[in-house]
């Protein structure tokens, strides 16, 4: 029986695994978890804990082996599964997610999205095809799929989120800003809010501005 | 002396605020703990410890009183400070933000945008003036402005981070999925990197399918 991991450590992984990338890309083989400490504004006791979470991959006197780590961490994140997903909404964001952003570097095949104008059904964006939103249960009947992207306006969202379910979609990655399933359901759910993103800045930024005008006035 | 709040606290916050305000707009005015934890997904000693933090604010026999809360916790994340933004990127993630996004709702005053593209410099996007990027450092000089939100591409992103820095900006909201300070530098950033989400996303999936094969196999 495997033990949980803390929802904290899983936030973690992306960004030791993006440090480890870069590290790899630059030719760095070998890490001692103090050095990788440094590079990530960390602790090596965090690290060591957090990676110790799934049974630890540093050697004693050694460190971590560079590669190897990295694709240890690719593949508890669930990178080698081959998750297949489609993108629903082809507006700015969904736009912007097709253009600059990179499913299969996360080890996502987006096979296809689905939008309700026109002028985009039918058309391809970046290698996607575009289809009409009415084909979408069919299309999933026919392509099992893992995630779905959900970038729809927000009078959409639930709506959509509900078809998801019934379609059987096991995850929503969610731009809606909608929370769009109840807390009970099976659906797992990643929302990204921007504003929960940009509050935490104005909290940090408040704080290091109160800081400053406290050391102004001391002086 | 303030305590420091932990980091993980501070990003349960805004998820607060959020389900706060719809309380408040669907009219109800009090909360227990528990309620709020139901509604949250969370539990309630978890809701009271962190609220504590900041010097509780529930009642006991009474609970919470959703607008004060909700108003307690906007001023705790900084959004009656009138931080000033601009944007820096019109490309297709910066004109999802100008379109969709509220920084109002944030507390945050979005004041202009700069761009590279001839055809959009001068134009308004959503009531915000675009300015030719070369007019950055003149405009930052003349206007207080306390966040950059950070869209340009990756190869500027780097150079921009320097720019802003040498302007006394204090906080970057990022967007470019480029790490664009040290960690010893002064400037605060908020990276939005959307693989992170994606990948912990994928983790949880493939746990959970994981857990649906263990479940099949033993029946």
């Amino acid at each position: 029986m495997k033990k949980p991991v803390s929802n904290n450590v899983i936030r973690r992984l992306p960004r030791y695994l993006r440090k480890l990338e870069e590290l790899e890309n630059s030719g760095i083989t070998r890490l001692s978890s103090g050095e990788f400490a440094k590079i990530l504004g960390s602790t090596s006791s965090q690290i060591r804990q957090d990676l110790n979470a799934f049974g630890g991959f540093g050697q004693q006197g050694y460190g971590y082996h560079v590669p190897d780590l990295r694709a240890e961490i690719a593949r508890i994140l669930g990178m080698d599964r081959g998750h297949q997903a489609v993108l629903i909404g082809v507006g700015n964001i969904g736009k912007a997610l097709l253009e600059k952003f990179s499913f299969n570097d996360c080890g996502v095949q987006l096979t296809a999205a689905f939008d309700v104008k026109q002028e985009l059904i039918g058309t391809d964006q970046q290698g996607v095809p575009v289809w009409s939103i009415d084909a979408l249960p069919e299309y999933l009947a026919l392509h099992p799929t893992d995630i779905a992207v959900l970038c729809v306006p927000k009078s959409q969202a639930m709506p959509m989120a509900e078809l998801l379910t019934e379609q059987g979609i096991d995850a929503i990655w969610n731009f809606t800003n909608v929370d769009v399933v109840k807390p009970s359901s099976q659906m797992m759910v990643e929302n990204v809010h921007f504003s929960d993103s940009l509050l935490s800045l104005s909290y940090f930024l408040a704080e290091h501005q109160d800081e400053k005008r406290r050391l102004k006035n001391r002086s």
